[in-house]
């Protein structure tokens, strides 16, 4: 094992912020590093934060981590922030929050920019997750903005999601088209000191009612993250759920199948890579060419070119 | 040519309807009609509008379709929306538009749902959108929820995006978060009626500043689609934008970018298919086992097969 992974596990800091970058990269280096540290994982419970933007998810991930502190369980969070080049908008949301949490040694948050494919991204995370789990944070959680696959993607790696609504925006359209209730365990509408909060709580509900077979039903609470307000029974609930998931055997269940489409995103990735080293970039220019002159289709041209590297 | 796609192409709307479904699913069929049908493709003009849920993104492209039916252009539509499992989401929304829309030959709407992988999606509507092209559409809205992966995926495929905020929502951080600016020509504060429009639009306009080096600056318009306020100057605007495009040349060179991505990413999924097929499903199974135990990681497993593989 390498000095600087030993020095990670053992806690240092500085060694764990390195190899987290090291990770991230996703080279030859990393994946190496991953090999390493993987024995000592699978301990950490993941919990992926979801919503729109603008509602609160950062405060209330934030409070959340305070509120696992008073109970001493160590939190990691991990960011995934879409950066605009227009301005380090997730830096300036990190500084806000790092002086609520800095100071605690069991406290790490890390962001992460959403740039480059979807698969590095969702990959990307996925091993920052097993660096924190196995530095032995005994609690991730990932925090990722508004609905998209990527969302989707991400919250995929946690065992326990919380979908975090605001009132006002939640008419029932709103709701209905965002699409992630179906990964929801928990439900956190925040801001519930604004006006509507009720009419969305009774929404979100009416909604759960209709999804009879689940076992675990996931509860819809009222936040002001803000203030603090809902915090506490957050974490309840999140550890309500973490038992549900060892009594009932679900996290074995989805361990093995986020397992199975990580060596899948890995393997597709990597048969790319392959590929294009063998057949060479100046074929992908040609083919596109001809793709421009409308000479050729993308399925066709994708044919041809599996067919003549095989030859 | 199959006469399914002699029947679409010569203006055959149920023909078109039927196309598309297969297309649709991704099959040997689907590539073999977009062979066909690809040299009819390149003449449309793709717009893509994305923006959080709620904003009113439905009735903006349903009002604009309006407003391009009375320049005499025919118009397609295709919305991605995110299903919920909970309720047809899509199909309550489609509804209320139909109405608006139906009974016009020359405006066809059709609805994806965003079940599945990435990858999978955006090449579905990249698919969908070529079908229309080849049916003669001369604009074709794609319209995405969110701000995540899949909305930038599918927003490449669109020749101008049009991103939707709302007032309110609109304090610096929430906008910031977005990360869609940086794909946005322009820009719709809708229900402009709503409390704090003015700020929302001079915000974005000031992050908009940021952006020094751009050729086209991306205008921001107060739309309130609901009574079609704004409707006909986004319509300008849009029009402005392709003139822009083909006067500078950007089109080609957009135009070439996206085949590219596209063919890309249906070799990824291919050699996958392929590799998949010589291995056998078996292995994956095994391999999975192992990783459960922690006795290999995702990395060392996936080079592992791939080595076995190539024996």
């Amino acid at each position: 094992m390498s000095q600087l992974v030993q020095d990670a596990l053992s806690g240092k800091r500085r060694a764990m912020a390195r190899l987290i970058s090291i990770v991230e990269e996703g080279n030859a280096r990393g994946r190496e590093a991953i090999a390493q540290i993987y024995p000592h994982t699978g301990r950490a419970h993941v919990i992926g934060v979801t919503g729109p933007s603008g509602s609160g998810k950062s405060t209330l991930v934030a409070q959340m981590a305070l509120e696992y502190r008073l109970r001493d369980l160590t939190v990691g969070i991990v960011a995934v922030d879409p950066t605009s080049p227009f301005s380090g908008g997730a830096l300036l949301g990190d500084r806000v929050r790092m002086r609520a949490l800095s100071g605690d040694p069991c406290i790490y948050l890390r962001s992460m920019a959403s740039r480059g494919s979807t698969g590095g991204l969702a990959r990307g995370t996925a091993d920052v997750v097993k660096v924190l789990d196995a530095c032995k944070y005994q609690r991730i959680f990932i925090e990722t903005v508004g609905a998209g696959q990527i969302e989707l993607d991400v919250a995929r790696t946690a065992h326990t999601v919380i979908v975090v609504q605001v009132p006002g925006m939640g008419d029932e359209i709103q709701t209905l088209k965002a699409g992630i209730l179906e990964i929801a365990d928990i439900l956190a509408v925040n801001k519930a000191d604004h006006q509507g909060a009720d009419r969305t709580v009774a929404t979100l509900e009416a909604m759960l009612e209709l999804a009879v077979d689940q076992k675990w039903r996931p509860p819809v609470v009222k936040t002001i993250a803000t203030s603090g307000v809902g915090t506490a029974e957050m974490v309840d609930i999140v550890e309500q759920h973490v038992a549900y998931l060892h009594e009932s055997g679900e996290i074995r269940q989805q361990a093995r199948a986020r397992l199975v489409r990580e060596l899948q995103d890995i393997l597709r990735e990597e048969l790319y890579h392959r590929w294009l080293a063998h057949v060479g970039q100046d074929r992908i220019k040609e083919t596109a060419d001809r793709l421009v002159a409308r000479r050729t289709d993308p399925y066709t041209a994708a044919h041809e070119l599996l067919m003549r590297a095989e030859e």
